[in-house]
């Protein structure tokens, strides 16, 4: 690991959406204090490549890792896909999961990954017991500090097996046995994890999906959780979810979410991907972020979201690695048009810039990083969270640094830089 | 560039289908002498890790690699695409062809394909003149010879600029004149590249598409062609060559050529995205081999073909990287696989085993680089063509190896073996 100087020479940088060359940054305590482009070097200066906001993982959850490569022979579908994750996630304790999370946390910093949203709900015991002083979420936070990666831990409430139905054995460690008990356990946890991390930590709130509360559940935590706080849910990733939603309810995810007020600037929907007009209005209308994780959701089977409709209703788009059979924003950005245009058959569905915000910036936004007084990005004032990309590689040679996106893999970062302290990716074989 | 030692100590590799350990590999003049498995190393081995059959791309436009990166900010489609693609077409002559076909082939290479075949129309000068001496034809064997990739080079009829159209000017310097003209240039041109080439490289052919030729080219060319060699062409690509065929002929692309007696074993179809169900019963009944581009399918919009019907019909799949947005093996069969996912939200919808075979030995039998006689692959007989992959890089580690077509990508690709010549990647920033 390698400590940053406190200057830096680019030899082009992405400035506001635009690329611009012999760009010079100066860091003070990991914060940006000067940025200017057309510079001459100083002798003192970092030099790098090609340089944008870090990538923000919306979406991540850690131990899902542990599947990739290994559940490809079998067929089947979500549903089936879902009880090898639960046999994974049975075999998590605090050291393990500190474990795997280090080794996650790491392979994504060393792909461009800045920050991440883990979406956390395996935060009880096997048989359902709290660990002691939040031994989880602490293996979590301990674990993003020395890898030195930005964690918001999304704590998951998760009180339900599917509507109606009580948690199974393998889901038991998810719950808090009640929407009380995890609003009071999320408040001790904020307060816990204020004095750790070291700067790099903060908590946020996830719902797990409609599945896993009820109706009066969702009136709790709308009146529980502070106004503030980002608050992500799964969102019509399969449509049995839905289906079973209207039968319940009469209603879709994001309408019985809507109905407790729960979609608002600070809501992030993960997927998204089989919704109605009427869902997509109102994800538009409330200004709510959409996590799409195209990754994910080609080898779940989920289908191709509608993302250009949800950005043209004013929802924001973002993206999140999720499971990790791929841990490239880059290739999760290709895949996000690309899906688009396979859906469509027409090119060019997003610009280069709405990528590039996509897979940078939105992810901050989603995870309650930015504030609303201040644009994100790399400005004065803002944290040095920025990736160095190499735009003369055998991948990216020829391409318009704006078009990036979609030529660009993991492959092509050479450095990463959290909070003014950069990392070069150091595994083998990369 | 390393030459190769005569044997070799593989710490895995991919036989018959099956992965074994510790396998070692005897070479003369190129080729396996002796293979087996749960061997001891010599000392004097060249040792490697994952060794797999070297990856056959089966359908390529070398110069199409100018555009990567430069088109993808202007929304449109495929034809507009066209558009941008034919000024790059009418920039080449020999050298500036040669210069740029060893950086394709090289890159191509060290992303683990050990054939290519090069899908070529661009064989006459902008005004339509035909080169002394196969100029362009021996432009691209010599940087194939020069690089270390196997060529065959897939000389394309191509008469009319849309059926019942003449060429536009742009798409002059694709043609012969007529059809008799092409097949005496053809057959010249098998002549011309016996004695070159080192061993590297043949000659097939191609039909740029239905629409590029009329009825009775199609009779001079069953006429014309000898039937062992192979023959590609461009395959209901776009729903516009559809119509367009439908309403001249009464019938599909397939169905054209089939009444031509085109449909057959050494016959590929490029694409095939938008099929009839006759359509795929007729290519499957052949045997013939449907080449799918999948990102390059999903960057131009074309659609996501139907692979597993065609499997199951009988037909034989390959991949190709065509325009070269994407040059990795691995990243086309990731996309193979989750492309028919997003589409049939199923997972797991090619077995392993079948998506190694498209990628490699099918390639190689679409290229008629194997013959009837001999299984192809890493066995006694067949020329050392393989790559050595790490299994354990931030991508791999924990993965099945069976499984690494889903998670592995061409940053993985540790050397690549033709003839039993072996190269590592020596590009910056790989």
């Amino acid at each position: 690991m390698t400590h940053a100087g406190s200057s830096y020479f680019c030899r082009a940088a992405l400035l506001d959406g635009t690329f611009r060359g012999r760009v010079r940054v100066l860091v003070a305590d990991g914060v940006i204090t000067a940025i200017s482009a057309d510079e001459d070097p100083d002798p003192t200066d970092v030099e790098l490549d090609t340089v944008v906001p870090g990538f923000g993982n919306a979406h991540s959850h850690a131990f899902h890792r542990r599947l990739r490569g290994r559940t490809h022979a079998d067929g089947g579908d979500f549903w089936q896909w879902r009880e090898r994750m639960y046999a994974e996630a049975a075999d998590l304790d605090p050291d393990r999961y500190h474990e795997l999370a280090e080794t996650v946390f790491t392979e994504m910093r060393d792909a461009g990954y800045t920050a991440v949203g883990e979406f956390h709900y395996v935060h009880h015991s096997e048989g359902g017991e709290a660990y002691a002083d939040h031994a989880m979420e602490l293996a979590l936070a301990a674990a993003a500090e020395s890898v030195g990666i930005r964690l918001v831990l999304l704590d998951a409430c998760y009180l339900r097996g599917g509507i109606g139905q009580p948690l199974s054995a393998r889901q038991r460690r998810f719950g808090d046995g009640d929407v009380q008990r995890w609003l009071e356990r999320w408040h001790a946890l904020r307060d816990a994890l204020r004095s750790v991390g070291g700067g790099l930590v903060t908590v946020g709130a996830a719902i797990h999906s409609v599945r896993a509360v009820s109706r009066d559940d969702l009136t709790a935590i709308s009146a529980g959780l502070p106004p503030e706080v980002p608050l992500h849910a799964h969102i019509s990733e399969q449509r049995a979810e839905n289906d079973a939603c209207f039968a319940a309810y009469g209603l879709t995810p994001v309408g019985l979410l809507a109905e407790h007020g729960l979609i608002s600037p600070r809501f992030s929907a993960v997927h998204a991907t089989h919704l109605t007009e009427g869902d997509i209005r109102q994800l538009g209308t409330a200004g709510a972020t959409v996590v799409m994780c195209p990754t994910t959701e080609a080898d779940l089977g989920d289908g191709i979201g509608p993302a250009p409709e949800l950005l043209e209703a004013g929802a924001r788009l973002a993206i999140g690695s999720d499971q990790h059979v791929v841990l490239d924003p880059l290739e999760e950005l290709t895949r996000l048009e690309y899906d688009q245009r396979l859906r469509s058959e027409r090119r060019g569905v997003f610009t280069p810039e709405v990528l590039w915000r996509a897979g940078t910036v939105e992810g901050y936004r989603a995870l309650g990083l930015v504030d609303d007084q201040r644009s994100p990005g790399l400005r004065v004032g803002n944290p040095f969270d920025a990736v160095e990309l190499d735009a003369a590689s055998p991948r990216t040679a020829g391409a318009e640094a704006i078009q990036l996106p979609v030529v660009a893999r993991s492959a092509d970062i050479r450095a990463t830089i959290v909070a003014g302290r950069l990392t070069r990716p150091t595994s083998a074989g990369r």
